[in-house]
């Protein structure tokens, strides 16, 4: 569950990713440097990562949380885990 | 240098980015479970790694060839291999 | 908390980490092809990714759910996020 | 090709990786707090990184730069962007 202030929060953090995007794309027309491109890639993915990880926070202070108190966490921390694991590889 | 192919290309992997963003911010908005938006996170962080590796292959098949053939490949290797540590970290 | 299984899952895991260190090393003495080399030290850094995993893991399932079920889960699960933050980055 | 001061380099750098590993190993045997396990496994990872991308700089200075001068640049080339991918994915 994911909390009103936290859906605004992740929504205009998802805004700026699509205009870092339609920024990358305008630089692959222009025919920018390969490496300021690189550079702005690496940006966006690094704001992806912020927001995966406030979706997992919010994740764990609801969901998994949840769970732990009804005695029943360990299936809900092995899901987390795993989808943790996809995302580092 | 990027050439035509290439730049249609990532043209096409980045618009399926932003649409693939899009339906991350509609996930948010119907209050999806955190577990299945996080997987879309990982998949546009996996495309998006890919654009990255696109360009990477077209930078060094053109600008660090080229400085290469010239006997000035060193500063334009540094250059890449800074860009990468800083996309790898 | 980590318990006696998992202690011994992890240390026989950086045991076999050591090896494969001791493998590259080899590698390097032998002047081996940096491709090679290079397969090897992403083999390790795989298998240093499994371990902080289940390290994570057991955290979860001792601190931060105790912490939860005191009603003081909040503070662990932003601690851990730091931690993973930092490790993906 | 790796020349000798790189060499030298590299293998102080993997000696102090096995120390940081037995590090961890100690850690886990101390009990010690997961938090505190994770941020060594993070540094260990980093430094792992660190290696890699002195391996892959002397392969584009050495093996690389001699195929691009050979106008057999672009085997190398991919083949280097498919290490890559494995150790970024």
């Amino acid at each position: 569950m994911i909390d009103d202030a936290m859906k605004k929060d992740l929504q205009s953090r998802l805004q700026r990713v699509k205009g870092q995007v339609d920024g990358i794309q305008a630089m692959v027309t222009d025919e920018r440097y390969c490496i300021d491109i690189l550079h702005q890639i690496t940006a966006v993915r690094r704001a992806l990562e912020r927001v995966a990880l406030k979706v997992m926070g919010s994740h764990m202070e609801s969901c998994v949380s949840e769970a732990v108190r009804s005695h029943d966490g360990q299936k809900k921390i092995k899901e987390l885990m795993e989808t943790i694991d996809q995302f580092v590889r």
